[in-house]
């Protein structure tokens, strides 16, 4: 069963495709500013954010790749239980990131401020930016997560 | 216009009346936790978390009169723009809620971490629960706007 136009954005559109690319490059780049050379392990908020966008990058990268299958074939997946799932998966997801993004945002804002703690401010630079990717990647998943949850009645 | 069986948590039913009301009881405790006696200024996301509880406490009491009002007149609301409107309030300040206590919960992991600052341990214990009434109060505000959510596609 098809539906006769998908609304932009839905799974197996290419607006959602976008986003899901969206999401893994921002996604990354918040893992590489945090990960690559910092010891971020000694934080519990940034082995937090290195675990979730840890499980942001394949999230996104399989349902890139539904959605680029589906586009190349002309056709999309709406399997209620298929849909009900990658819809908790969004959500679940969107709301972890955003946790992430925030507690490091919280925990950057502590060490710049307070300066008595070893962290350079080319480090502190790195972890505003990190946190910031993490924003963008929350947001991009917070809207695939909108756009398919209004995809939840017509099922 | 009225329902013939109104969905259990949404607006006007006891269900949601109880949700707002814990939601009510949840951001006070976690605002007294941090405000009374403690100098949460010096913190940018101990300040956040006092503006966003400052901000859910009315949100949710005003429903929860809402609420109330409509069980005692066996009324209810059902008008689309008023539950438009209470929908997108609802998840403003989920989300809102959800990063206050995820900085704040970061910020006082690492302060007690850390322990170089001068955090004691008395005073880290009550930004601890502070955090913990944030989420709580998050969790219930959450559920709220997931039963109003269902709502909306049979407006």
């Amino acid at each position: 069963m098809e539906a006769a136009v998908p609304l932009p954005g839905t799974i197996g559109t290419s607006a959602s495709l976008a986003l899901r690319l969206g999401q893994v490059v921002f996604a990354s780049a918040s893992l590489l500013f945090m990960s690559f050379r910092v010891e971020f392990f000694g934080y519990t908020s940034f082995c937090y954010l290195v675990v979730i966008m840890g499980l942001v990058i394949p999230w996104s990268t399989t349902l890139a790749l539904v959605d680029a299958y589906s586009i190349v074939l002309k056709y999309v997946p709406r399997q209620p239980k298929l849909m009900c799932f990658v819809i908790v998966g969004d959500w679940v997801l969107s709301f972890l990131s955003l946790a992430a993004a925030c507690s490091t945002a919280g925990v950057t804002a502590l060490l710049l401020d307070v300066g008595q703690l070893n962290c350079p401010v080319k480090l502190c630079r790195r972890y505003q930016l990190s946190a910031a990717t993490a924003f963008l990647s929350w947001f991009l998943s917070f809207a695939s997560s909108l756009f398919n949850l209004w995809l939840l009645p017509s099922l």
